[in-house]
């Protein structure tokens, strides 16, 4: 019996989240090794960008590991509706088939996105709150309502046969969050109580030294903006923060503003907020054809862009127009919202385009107009103090803030362990251990196709976006002879190079010359032929424009 | 007499700097309408990114206005080394013509710059600061020392027959700049008062709200650092920053630490420093050799890439070793820098590399490691006030920051006037205004050729990023018709659509069967053929893989 239960062990692994900001995938198991029941909390994705990922739509964790073990699965938790967290449902779900859980408004979300993967809502299971638990397999996990920067945000209560765990989820410490659960000590004292074993905690804000501030603070400053303001007043921030959303419209309307929704995802999330009934007394938005009528002065857009995305409503206003709304001198432009790491050259584009119509920018420098949604490093020691768990396990965050937030652990006395994507302990027993690593990794989704990260796709398109594309075609006939000479073609280089001539003439007099000399052996070989082509077309260019392009040859062989 | 004198007007035009930080590149003029004569004031260039400028090397204003007047101009100002300000002396200069002038450490750099690119160091001329005059056509010309993150920086005093100019050039104000010239209040007074037109100013620091901070402050901070670090410790800011590197290695000295320098530019900046006689008691330098047998604890690397730049000795060390030279735990990396917007994802992964070996990171969060080189808000008022100018117009700056600088101008009863890039003004008279727009734009270096921002190359490459590259190859035979089937290459695509057959198959396909229903008129056309083939193949992947690529096609016709 006792040699029974020591074959069991309780393992915990990242497939997203830990080592990055986004992505959020987690894995929990209980079992014989190997054989362990596993339950997942979230499913979220992460964003592509031009250096990295070029012409990727989204980026899904790598779920290979969770395929191979789908009759495994019990079950899958969302803590809450944030695309880093609820974003690959949609696309992971038929993978690996369990059973969703998610609070009301979470799981309005995550339906939709089955929906859209043609799924069914109905694997999206409605949850109650802690002190109602969900058995699944081995595992009793409870929903704790926190404070976030969306509704019904929660972390969870995971009893398993070898301890309590408790993880957060994304979180901060706000009894006053406008919009959603406010922050409940009791709540999480009595949840610390019997033991915890493990706390799976939220890594994101450990550098930020300052208490976090509470979404109530940002009322008066938005709204003293909005009443002084003379023209048009436009905000944006993140579609999914609620609260934000209640505070910016509740400052219109004080302001004598009507509201106007702009771009999908404002108002598809207003939708599903009031639906849940989260709003209260939001006031009634008007159309952009009813706004075209109202003086500008009472007027408040609330508008999709605010991270400087290309095709949002604020990059098309700042472009000129949306939907027949146009900015003119005197209009001014709120960012209630953090610019995020990267994003910076997309929202300052957007600022300057701004200033060149005239209208007044205001960020949030002076902190005035936005607060973080996540705990910041007095927040997260208050929040190890409450728990008291043996282990620390940072979650979400690059390693940075995963290796300072265990470094934080460590200072309290805590045992601290950073584990990042694909490192799998072993949290039975006193001590964690590394157990395996797993082989993990991103999914591109480009266009309508999954691709792995390291299929050479989008290494391949770095290489011509930073070096352009050259194609070198050769007819050979049926005795094996060339037929003319090669042709070159060129994209995403310079026509001309250093000696005043067309770059493809000169790489076609450098290849016509390698196959006059070519031995008939080397002209009937592909292989041979194409990578002596590639060399001397690279060197050829390489003398003539100072780069080597990626070369293509096509071989036609007449038959 | 008079009707002659009114008929000669008084220009200003940037090509570059006003409207972007980076690139300086402005002119005057004065004479008639059309034949001004010209000076040129910094010849800067900017530096490319993936987003917008894949593959570039190196980014230089557009200065085919000043090529077609190249007998008008009648000399180059180089206000300081930077690069924004000197870089594109090399590449430009034997367009233009006319001699350059700078101060002996700038003219040392603005020389090498020359001679890598075969012109000779000679036309540099070195110059005096004021009272001393360069006489340069209708122009005086007098170098205004003043304090700025480099050392010999200075303004320029501009006499023109239509009144005085007082161009800052970038600058700070500090009393103690640890190397370089200090501000000196005094100096400027001087210089305003006979009574100045305009004053043509750095904007880039105009949001920050607080008085700049002197170099000499950061000292006891960097010291009390290095002393408390227990292993190695490697700094990393701008190598032009003559003075932060004084700071950094006279602390590394206190704290029993022997010097290495790192990186290229790091090695280049401090021989000139050096040879011009800026350094003071600079500790000396070991090599890296030496350096392998010092204990780490007695160590200080001071090294190139703070802003993440991928081949510069940062991102090499953050990625295992350089040069022999491997970081482990316990060692401490100082970012003495600040990262500028759109260099934060190469910073971020530099940090996370650095956090995975252990390394504890230390960045200027606090601002205690880093003070700007520019001028705040305040300092700029204060610069208002001592100039007294009737007319403010802001340069080196964003339109935002151009704006915003405009308006403070504004607020203290100066006429402000934003003038961005191909905007030139007429100062003549009292009142400036706008005389004309000139097309002006961006030259990108790219290996070795230059090529026109508008010439499509660019604007290829990131087509093939975002779509993927498909190459269809036909050959049609002497009597015109099709030899075999259309050949289809694909780079930077999936291999494989939703149909989980080869995407090139499905492409093959569909080009086989227009082939087939084809006219022979259609054939016999390579215009229309070639649409023809474009709009399939790029429709066909579109249902295939939901992405439409970049298609080229060539089209073999046997004769």
């Amino acid at each position: 019996m006792s040699n029974a239960k020591t074959a069991n062990r309780l393992i915990y692994l990242p497939l997203g989240g830990a080592g990055e900001i986004g992505m959020n995938a987690y894995v929990y198991g209980y079992g014989p090794a190997g054989k362990e029941r596993l339950i997942v909390v979230d499913l979220g994705v992460t964003f592509p960008d031009m250096d990295g990922t070029p012409g990727v739509d989204l980026i899904l964790p790598d779920i290979s590991w969770l395929i191979a073990r789908r009759n495994q699965i019990d079950g899958i938790f969302i803590t809450h509706a944030h695309e880093d967290h609820v974003g690959a449902v949609g696309h992971c779900w038929q993978q690996l088939g369990a059973p969703v859980y998610a609070r009301p408004f979470t799981a309005n979300i995550a339906r939709r996105k089955l929906e859209e993967h043609g799924g069914s809502p109905n694997v999206v299971k409605v949850v109650d709150p802690y002190p109602h638990v969900i058995s699944c397999g081995p595992f009793k996990v409870s929903y704790l309502p926190i404070s976030h920067s969306i509704p019904e945000s929660a972390g969870l209560l995971i009893d398993t046969p070898d301890g309590r765990l408790v993880h957060t989820g994304d979180f901060k410490i706000d009894e006053n969050p406008v919009v959603g659960d406010p922050w409940n000590a009791a709540l999480w004292e009595e949840v610390a109580k019997p033991g915890v074993k493990a706390l799976i905690c939220d890594s994101t804000n450990v550098f930020s030294e300052n208490e976090g501030r509470s979404e109530s603070t940002l009322a008066p400053a938005i709204t003293e903006m909005m009443q002084a303001a003379t023209g048009m007043v436009v905000a944006t921030t993140f579609a999914s923060n609620v609260a934000r959303l209640q505070t910016l419209a509740t400052a219109a309307k004080a302001a004598g503003r009507s509201v106007v929704l702009l771009g999908r995802a404002m108002r598809a999330m207003v939708d599903a907020a009031q639906k849940e009934g989260l709003l209260i007394d939001f006031p009634a938005v008007i159309s952009v054809e009813d706004a075209l009528s109202v003086p500008r002065q009472n007027l408040m857009l609330l508008v999709t862009g605010s991270q400087g995305e290309r095709r949002a409503a604020s990059a098309q206003l700042a472009q000129g127009s949306y939907l027949g709304m146009k900015l003119k001198e005197g209009d001014t432009f709120l960012f209630s919202s953090k610019t995020i790491p990267g994003n910076e050259r997309g929202v300052i584009k957007i600022m300057n385009q701004l200033s060149e119509l005239g209208v007044d920018v205001v960020d949030d420098a002076g902190g005035k107009y936005h607060v973080s949604g996540h705990a910041n490093r007095p927040d997260l020691v208050r929040m190890h103090q409450i728990i008291k768990a043996q282990v620390l396990i940072p979650m979400h965050g690059e390693h940075r803030h995963l290796r300072e937030h265990a470094k934080l652990a460590e200072a309290s006395g805590m045992t601290g362990i950073v584990a990042v994507n694909g490192m799998m302990l072993d949290l039975s027993g006193n001590r964690p251990k590394v157990a395996e690593y797993i082989e993990t990794g991103r999914t591109y989704l480009d266009g309508s196709v999954q691709v792995g990260a390291l299929d050479g796709v989008v290494r391949d398109r770095i290489r011509m976006a930073l070096n352009g594309h050259m194609i070198v075609t050769l007819i050979i006939d049926e005795e094996g002879d060339m037929l003319g000479d090669p042709w070159v073609e060129i994209m995403g280089l310079p026509e001309v190079g250093r000696n005043a001539v067309p770059l493809v003439d000169v790489v076609e007099e450098d290849l016509a010359q390698f196959i006059g000399r070519a031995h008939a052996k080397t002209l009937a070989d592909d292989d041979k032929l194409e990578k002596e082509i590639k060399m001397i077309a690279r060197k050829s260019a390489q003398g003539e424009i100072g780069k080597k392009p990626e070369v293509t040859v096509i071989i036609s062989r007449l038959a």
